[in-house]
């Protein structure tokens, strides 16, 4: 019993689990919409290519409005479209990003494929075999959607102004790289680095005890209980592994979850549990995919949350009245309020 | 008594008042910084002219980030450089994509003008008079900060995952590209040509009023008066048309709100005020401004607001650990939550 990351796609967007026919409409539409705009692959080639991928999807996904000639008419199914755009054309730019970076020709989408296997080939010019598929495709499911996350929450303030999805989706990228939340996948991987081998784990966790740090990857804002994503994605790890003949990388993630999670109970009194990011390191690390596209392969599946909360904000949520989000202020401290500043001409100061 | 902008940019910035010299150096220190990359300049040579500005903007803004080689050092001294790369930058960049879509050549700025003259040079080859200058920057005052409105909202919560503030200023150029939040101006523009002339007014607020509709510029979140920003525009309003030989866009403003006030009491008993951008769209507009450069013009003010909270957010609101903004979600109506979801398999549906 599964779902494909299509699947769940349509699932988000249209509320329901889809039947086989429409399913395969859906993958088709999204398939159709692959192509990206020749403007963007130009932007790409003049990009530095020392340049943070995430501030690249943050830039160019605005771009993707050029494909959309519905974006003038607010209504849900043209919301809907975008959204399949957007789906579609994020895989695209990030796997041509890593392409044009690393001085290789950018290949073009491939129809047949599903859309894990598409993103694998168009990043790697070699069509994955079916194990890895599966496992990037699970590892996208997994990543879809998580509620009211910072990114998430993002999408939804910017699309309360009626902002069209684009400028939401580009700006909830920009939550997403920050390291306390999707950042926080490449810097569970340089831990891991870092650490390097499993006899320096102890020394590397009295090292963190001592100093008040945190262990990456071990903590989430809202799981008091191992984050159900990581013993999905932990088994996932543990094969690439074996296959790629790098077991190190799983075995370290391991003896380092079981040894910290000791430690902290022991000498802290503190439970601490894995979430999504600790054992998706090691997984797409054994894939072959460079440590800095974490992030933006993050945002290649949650494209699909944030798309699907835009929706519910701009169409379903519709109050009485036009709103938007506009929290008060508390002055506190040091800070006075309006009504307390006094302004001195400059010539009095 | 009165400020310049870049004086209520130091405000912003440091939290106090500059004195003479302070104000010098961060003019120059600003004025240094209004070169951009490049390869912006060249991406604006290849995206389609009738693209949005406000979309050009959230597009542009994250390629600032190759002019600040301090972006890996989060320290608040970096973030204030960064702070006035953006300043420099927007205004440098929202005027180049004016002359690039009219198919005019970019006029590089002039290190000797203020910041409100020189964007206004860079968008027409032509040095602006005093009475000119000193309106355009009175109206770069009147939009520099606002509390917790929607964009600056989007702002600190993407710096809250600790992303840069390129990331947080580009979001939140999204949020103000809503049409509920600084895509107002532009409305209230669209309305007065649809409009036409004073004659017209009755007919347009009795259509309003059958309609349930709203008219655009009189109506605020906050403010239960009229908006004190607005009263300050209102007369410069009416002096540029005057100047310009255009005092018919001032005219309609005024009759407008005078007639549409009187409406809604009357007849819905509500009272109705003047919000920032009902004079702030005849303001531009007898500047001989494009009107969808207005919500631009607004991000190149407000980006001062959004860098003070950006800097707010990740400096002086240090908590004792880490935390960004993740709201719970409470599951209404059709909606089940998380715990009330079955997964039918597809050969089962």
């Amino acid at each position: 019993m599964s779902a494909t990351f299509e699947e769940v796609c349509f699932l988000l967007l249209y509320e329901r689990l889809p039947i086989k026919q429409e399913l395969e409409d859906f993958k088709l539409s999204l398939a159709q919409k692959r192509n990206i705009p020749e403007n963007i692959i130009s932007l790409l080639k003049i990009l530095p290519i020392d340049m943070n991928p995430m501030d690249v999807l943050q830039t160019t996904i605005p771009l993707l409005v050029q494909n959309d000639k519905t974006i003038e008419k607010p209504a849900i199914e043209h919301t809907l479209f975008s959204a399949e755009n957007l789906i579609a054309g994020i895989s695209t730019i990030t796997a041509a990003w890593d392409r044009i970076r690393n001085n290789k020709k950018v290949i073009p989408p491939d129809m047949e494929l599903g859309h894990a296997a598409n993103f694998l080939y168009m990043l790697n010019n070699e069509k994955p075999g079916d194990e890895l598929t599966q496992f990037f495709d699970t590892a996208l499911v997994l990543h879809a959607e998580h509620s009211f996350n910072a990114s998430t929450f993002t999408a939804r303030q910017v699309a309360s102004t009626k902002a069209h999805i684009y400028s939401a989706v580009s700006a909830a990228i920009g939550s997403l790289s920050g390291a306390l939340h999707g950042g926080a996948n490449v810097r569970v991987m340089k831990m891991l680095k870092e650490i390097g081998s499993v006899d320096k784990i102890d020394a590397y966790i009295d090292n963190i005890l001592s100093s008040k740090g945190l262990i990456m990857g071990l903590g989430h804002a809202v799981y008091q209980t191992d984050d159900p994503r990581a013993i999905i994605l932990a088994p996932m790890s543990k094969r690439m592994g074996q296959i790629t003949n790098q077991p190190q990388w799983y075995e370290l993630s391991r003896q380092l979850e079981k040894k910290g999670k000791a430690a902290f109970k022991s000498k802290k009194q503190r439970e601490i549990f894995c979430n999504v990011d600790f054992y998706s390191a090691s997984l797409f690390y054994t894939m072959g995919i460079a440590t800095d596209l974490f992030t933006p392969i993050f945002a290649v599946s949650r494209v699909s949350g944030w798309a699907a909360h835009v929706i519910e904000e701009q169409f379903a949520m519709a109050a009485p009245k036009p709103s938007l989000y506009r929290p008060g202020a508390e002055y506190i401290g040091d800070y006075c309020g309006p009504d307390e500043c006094t302004f001195i001409d400059i010539d009095d100061r």
